[in-house]
């Protein structure tokens, strides 16, 4: 049997490292679940994450034979690993400790900023990810770049198949986007400098983010080093998982199945910004209470 | 015993709807409660939206004495009215019928714009509503308004206690939301001369918008009236209610208590600008599953 990847979210945001994924195992199996009927993870307690993660993990390995799982989601990455780990018995990654990881790499300076959603930066876990490899990290939530994103407001080179003409009419929701950015990264990087800081790098610890790359790039102080998080994940995994993936099935046709708990018409809608691709059909799960 | 008027939201945006109240019933006692722990519930079945609000209602009516209620949340009044009017023996009043009806008394080319979040605009209640007065309405729904408030990136009179220099020192953030709202109408707009509307109303079909009433007044063609319909609903509580307030208690002391399920600091960081003043200390209940 073809060794199966199992994904999983809180939502479909994770879709963008089921895409770093995709391009890297090109003979792998992939079942990606949304938990969309219980987003959003970030205001809910720590228990109840780590139990509805639990949930999300045993089907993807006992119902889809998932061998390995890639937590794609920052929240329940910080505040539900440990939990998934007891839970199932097969390898896990989160995003988290791959980001700090290329943080380590890429920052010179040692001096490492983090922007992520409100729920991820209250958790630090991105600060204690790089504190336990020596970097100085400063973290900044940035909860107005997910409803930009879910909005479409984003650089319409991710839009897939837009027209010359729909580019140019999208071009005062990109110039708000390009904004936005802009004022959570003054405001950041005057706050690294109130502390003393020389930041280097930025990570983007969102899984929405990757939609607002090349806007990003194009607003941090030259030479800052832009790591995604998701990206990252996806490196990891391939390391841990490539070298099987290649010599045991180098044949095998890579497959996708998704499923989310809620919402379809929306995963359906929105996922295939987020997978550079079409999703095609989302199945429904119930995963009970 | 002074009478209480309970006060029900998914979250704390129906303070807006809580201080037109305040403003206008001076001798009433008022209970709020917002079920933050089960928000957003825009995303919810109707049947858990209504199981959902209807608990809140209970626990108005039986733990706090209240005799008459205001659904301050435009999506439980529109999924749940009915629902919440079987599980108490009180008068019920929600934010959408009010709306409608104070937009049939301004609009004279019975043509009517409804902006709101996604979950309002996907029931189509305000359509309905204003349907079965003899106008037409087009409802839009946008989403980032909700995050750009919760943000602060509103006009500084809003914001208690605002210094000149912090006004000046927001004026990206606010010419950013300015830009939104200008999109935001002009796709309105424009989607209305498509259909061959002559619209000269504009409902604010959710409560966090009064927060951004006066951005939205200066975005809006010359002559069109604004609605909020927390305004409207405050006003409809005032006339069903107040003729009793004036009378039964002319020197009965105005009280409030604010009840929340989940989040009780972000209530209490937030709720004031909602407000209009300091809600003091939230109290923290349990409603059970």
């Amino acid at each position: 049997m073809t060794p199966t990847i199992g994904v999983f979210d809180s939502g479909f945001g994770g879709l963008t490292v089921l895409r770093a994924l995709l391009a890297r195992l090109p003979h792998a199996r992939f079942a990606f679940i949304g938990d969309t009927a219980r987003l959003p993870y970030g205001s809910k307690s720590q228990r109840t994450i780590a139990r509805y993660a639990a949930q999300s993990a045993r089907f993807l390995v006992n119902e889809q034979g998932a061998e390995f799982l890639v937590i794609a989601c920052n929240t329940a990455s910080a505040l539900a690993l440990d939990a998934i780990k007891d839970a199932v018995p097969v390898p896990v990654l989160g995003v988290i400790e791959p980001g700090a990881e290329a943080a380590r790499a890429a920052s010179r300076t040692g001096d490492v900023l983090v922007i992520a959603t409100d729920a991820t930066v209250q958790s630090h876990a991105y600060a204690a990810a790089c504190r336990a490899r020596g970097l100085r990290a400063l973290e900044k939530a940035c909860p107005l770049l997910v409803p930009l994103v879910e909005e479409g407001w984003t650089d319409a080179a991710h839009v897939t198949g837009a027209s010359a003409a729909q580019a140019a009419s999208a071009a005062p929701q990109v110039a708000v986007t390009a904004e936005v950015i802009r004022i959570y990264l003054t405001e950041l990087n005057a706050e690294a400098a109130a502390q003393g800081m020389n930041p280097d790098t930025l990570v983007l610890g969102c899984t929405h983010y990757p939609l607002l790359r090349s806007l990003i790039e194009r607003a941090v102080p030259p030479g800052m080093k832009v790591i995604d998080s998701a990206e990252s994940a996806a490196e990891a995994a391939a390391r841990l998982f490539g070298q099987q993936d290649a010599e045991a099935f180098p044949t095998a046709t890579q497959a996708l199945r998704c499923f989310a708990t809620d919402s379809v018409e929306k995963f359906e809608r929105l996922g295939s910004r987020f997978l550079g691709r079409p999703v095609g059909k989302v199945e429904l799960v119930d995963l009970g209470g």
